[in-house]
């Protein structure tokens, strides 16, 4: 029975009914309706509130104790877990790490992976090469108090920054690998903000659950010079991080 | 079987598996990987890149018609609507008509209700009231060239903004209502972008397939002055619309 309800979905949306009650009662602690003093009301209360079984909203508040947004504690109920979301700035000198200073003590970028490639066409016209020129992807990782906040692929004139993801695992930064390369400043010269449901690189890099949305921002970023040095994909928890457009 | 086959979800993900394939063909076709002269490939090697039966991939296409992304033509084909996703500028001078102004020859906003009500916290923070201070409450949505983009929650003051709801439903603008009140000019002060999936009120304003997502943009406009008159919670169709930051 218990697993039946949980699996209960409504075939119009493709959307499971726990996944969209779990999304209602997140958004009800971000709107301050639930959680009052941290405790979320029982079970029951919220099954009659929101109009569903108890097991469905059993499986909503599993999957939000997996993402982290409540923390079950035995014997004594549900919790809202202190953390806010991180506000991350896009702003003309975004820096992941400065960026984070005052929400996270410890900021950090993880190199997952480096590849030579010839540039697409999407590639190439962002850093302003030829089609088919050598590029490096990179895939990095970055966390915030050993939470994972984004993944992104950065695509890099291969010409120019040879070894560009060795220097981002030694450092750590993507700012200090630069400093490697010659660049002493950089400036974002244009972000593009999308979102979508995370795809299988996602869950595995930010440690989602299935079903989770990503924000994702395309941006490009230039040298003191103008010239484009990064084109890159970055997606970012959407539970986890909000977006602040600085003006 | 086939309608079997079409709600076939993994059990992990609470997200149907012909949803996931849409998400997948959607991605595939913003990335120029499907749809080559306009025309999707057939639905058996569909499945067989993914991995699925036909019926699977019938829902998902069944799903992208019903959303406005692809178009089934009888006898000929299914074929990628050639509609871009608009591209929504952020910025300090922020109009939702001069924004799309390159992107759609009809841009209109539309009244759904006003209301009075005591602001909250967060309304009366924004907008530099005291909590309990009387709001107006807006709702509206806006459509470029027939197709909803956007709908929105608009707090003001109602001391200062008596009847602007009446004055966004006849012009059809929040600028030029802006105007009537004497609120000449005005600017985009903060911007903060999120992500979730659309509620059963966004559903239906932006006339959304169940299961999208939408973009959320919480923003406050100030006067010359730097005065906050406005403060709104946008929703987006992630599908229609992505969000360029210009620095």
């Amino acid at each position: 029975m218990a697993v039946k309800a949980a699996t209960t979905m409504d075939r119009r949306t493709g959307v499971a009914l726990w996944r969209q009650i779990a999304d209602r009662i997140r958004q009800g602690i971000a709107a301050g309706e639930f959680g009052e003093g941290g405790r979320l009301p029982p079970e029951t209360a919220l099954a009659e509130r929101f109009g569903v079984n108890r097991h469905t909203v059993r499986g909503a508040i599993a999957a939000l104790v997996q993402e982290g947004v409540l923390r079950a504690e035995q014997g004594r109920g549900t919790f809202v877990e202190r953390r806010k979301r991180l506000s991350y700035p896009i702003a003309r000198r975004t820096r992941f790490s400065e960026g984070l200073r005052d929400q996270a003590q410890d900021r950090r970028g993880h190199l997952l992976g480096e590849t030579r490639e010839d540039a697409d066409t999407r590639v190439a016209e962002a850093l302003g090469l030829q089609p088919g020129a050598p590029v490096l992807r990179v895939e990095t990782m970055s966390e915030a108090d050993g939470r994972p906040v984004s993944c992104a692929t950065s695509w890099f004139d291969a010409a120019r920054f040879a070894g560009m993801g060795e220097a981002i695992a030694e450092t750590g930064s993507v700012t200090l690998a630069y400093r490697r390369h010659g660049v002493e400043d950089y400036f974002r010269q244009s972000t593009t903000v999308s979102a979508r449901h995370a795809d299988v690189g996602d869950l595995a890099a930010l440690k989602l659950a299935p079903g989770a949305i990503v924000l994702v921002a395309l941006a490009v970023n230039v040298d003191v010079e103008g010239r484009p040095i990064q084109f890159s994909e970055t997606r970012f928890a959407a539970d986890r991080v909000e977006l602040a457009v600085a003006e």
